[in-house]
């Protein structure tokens, strides 16, 4: 990704005195990877919540364990109960998620790898959510999503 | 880092059934995706609390603000406190955390650019820290300090 990218999102967040975290399933810290390999980040970037496993998504993040069970993880449900669950718990403005299957094995339910959703929470604006089908490796899609949760952040700030 | 020591780090925790937390500032989730990039991971990592502001070291892992101010975000008390935080918030065997700065600019502490502090707590057995001192670009260091973080925590499990 261009480091624009999140030179632009830092920006636009400094200039609403909003600040961001983030709730990072499949691509484990490489949203806050992201954002925090740009200086300047510090004054926006609040922190993200990496919850690689099912304990941590509802300890971490309050999402209720009945949701998962009936959605799965990898799910919009979750996506958006874990956007507003970071932005909830760590009371900033903006919360960004990331769910998804990076592979190389399935979970399970029938999803194909590669399968990710991504959702984007503003306080007092809601959650919006999208549903993203990668093909190639497991870092690649990992790498891919969390380009694609900063593009989908964005561009409910601009 | 070679993929051999995270696969190292999954093999010995899945051996005495341990799982890691981790408690990320200046690294913000390079510790995470070097877990998560090796397959298998999931069995025994928990997840990471990206604390990049002093809230969320508070917020996310009970750090006691009047620690930060008596001793500093980047210091071997906080370290040690975010390690053993990540471990009593989660409920897992082990932590492991990092606390630097990264640069470009300094904190205004008169700390040098590229000194941080890592931290590994064995539930039952303790926390150990070291300070490690960095040179190079704010990228550079960040990706030492997540490397050194991981081999710190396989000399303590190993």
């Amino acid at each position: 990704m261009a480091d624009d990218t999140v030179s632009s999102i830092i920006k636009k967040l400094a200039e609403k005195s909003w600040r961001l975290a983030a709730a990072e399933s499949c691509t484990a810290g490489l949203v806050a990877d992201l954002m925090a390999s740009v200086p300047g980040a510090s004054k926006v970037f609040w922190g993200s919540y990496v919850t690689y496993s099912i304990e941590s998504k509802t300890s971490m993040l309050g999402v209720d364990p009945d949701l998962i069970s009936r959605h799965g993880a990898v799910s919009e449900a979750c996506a958006r109960a874990m956007s507003s669950g970071a932005c909830q718990k760590s009371g900033v403005q903006c919360g960004v998620s990331v769910t998804g299957l990076a592979g190389p094995d399935g979970d399970g339910s029938g999803l194909p790898v590669g399968t990710v959703w991504i959702a984007v929470t503003i306080s007092g604006s809601g959650t919006s959510a999208r549903e993203y089908r990668y093909t190639g490796s497991r870092n690649t899609i990992r790498r891919a999503a969390a380009e694609d949760a900063l593009r989908e952040l964005y561009n409910r700030i601009r």
